[in-house]
């Protein structure tokens, strides 16, 4: 018998279409999420069932440019013969960006410092086809400057119940560091970045900050939604295709 | 009985996702081309059997980032009327950026000066799920020096034969204006502009550039493979899914 080999922690970093996904998250019998696909093809790369922690879990058709996870393997090969194995047999929506090995005490989700997510709208009445699955439409103008107004309320330190599709058993106090506004031709993208975020938050602030722009709500509404703590105050969670996650910082 | 109505010539500017498609031409029984879709929304919309001309046909799988169309009909409505009709009945992966008037004499295929088309290539080693339907990965290195030398042989006025899938019954005589390099991150982009190209002929110089650039052509074999007119001395066809319709100059 040979001996037990040493474990060893790996930092996975993927990019993924999330249009034909149910999520990351393994749920009991749904089939089709990407960590059950991830679990899967990494399990028969490795040659043992093998699990995998990603920096949090993203809903339903909600892409991610940048992905983190992590992983423990007994492995002798190095990480780069390892990514080299593994991309040869990921499916065309789901790529592996790098591969490393990692501190025994890192964790994709424990470990992680902040979040940015991004929600692209695509503005120009002429249609784009090539975005499709990955903006949402908005043809309509936008009242920019009010977006702005009720986003700089937004930002800091607060309880975010009223943007969270459950009742949260624990704080649902979360910081927000910034929401910036950026221009790309015909696209208009919402960074958001923070310590972390509410189930739907990202949407939901999204879907509120469109009803701004569309003169449905004042920016001077925000800080009365914020203290309602109630969900029915905020505007609709946005669709999850406008919706990257895309950057994970340690 | 009413009188019988004047018809108008209008020009129709489209944008395709060709990935579904079988081309742009219409062809006797095969469904599902671009030409016949448009042919029939657009006899919907008008209420009569209209035909439609391209600036010319695309093939299956390429994709149109603006395609110029023509056609007649007998309509009191705004174009801006139409255009929005049309825009109620496109599938998701068909788009109508523009409908205008156009001269009596205006014909998409016949009055086009200059055509641009771009081929797109991923040149990064990291996988980019987002363009996987719009790029051809390209991951090993590509000797660009070698590939704009060869460009250059081929831009100008030539018998672009050993660049065409068909025999020409017709002169197979072009001029490339200009092939240009532009990069965007991990993409490479060959920007073809000519008055004219024949059956597969983007593709082929696509194909060919390609040799190139992984050393197994070049540049210097340029006059020779034009001059022989034979397509086997060229590069192989490369694939649909790279290569977008720019641009069409009036």
């Amino acid at each position: 018998m040979s001996g037990v080999k040493k474990m060893q922690n790996y930092k996975l970093t993927l990019c993924y279409d999330g249009t034909k996904y149910r999520g990351w998250q393994r749920q009991g019998n749904t089939p089709n999420t990407i960590q059950e696909k991830m679990e899967y093809l990494l399990s028969r790369v490795l040659g043992r069932e093998t699990e995998i922690a990603a920096s949090g879990r993203t809903d339903a058709g909600v892409h991610a440019r940048r992905q983190v996870c992590s992983f423990r393997a007994e492995m002798d090969a190095e990480p780069e013969e390892l990514l080299r194995k593994l991309r040869e047999v990921l499916p065309e929506d789901i790529g592996a960006v790098s591969l490393e090995r990692a501190e025994p005490r890192f964790h994709a989700r424990l470990s992680c410092r902040e979040k940015t997510y991004v929600y692209r709208l695509w503005t120009s009445t002429e249609p784009n086809v090539f975005l499709r699955r990955y903006t949402l439409s908005c043809p309509a103008p936008l009242d920019e400057a009010a977006m702005k107004a009720a986003a700089e309320a937004l930002v800091g330190r607060h309880d975010f119940s009223a943007f969270c599709a459950r009742s949260m058993k624990k704080s649902a106090v979360r910081s927000i560091r910034s929401i910036e506004f950026q221009k790309e031709g015909g696209e208009l993208r919402l960074v958001f970045t923070g310590d972390g975020f509410l189930y739907n938050m990202v949407r939901i602030l999204a879907g509120t900050l469109l009803e701004v722009g569309a003169g449905r709500l004042s920016p001077g509404e925000m800080p009365g939604i914020l203290a309602s703590k109630d969900r029915a105050a905020a505007g609709p969670c946005a669709p999850a295709k406008g919706l990257f996650l895309w950057e994970v910082s340690y």
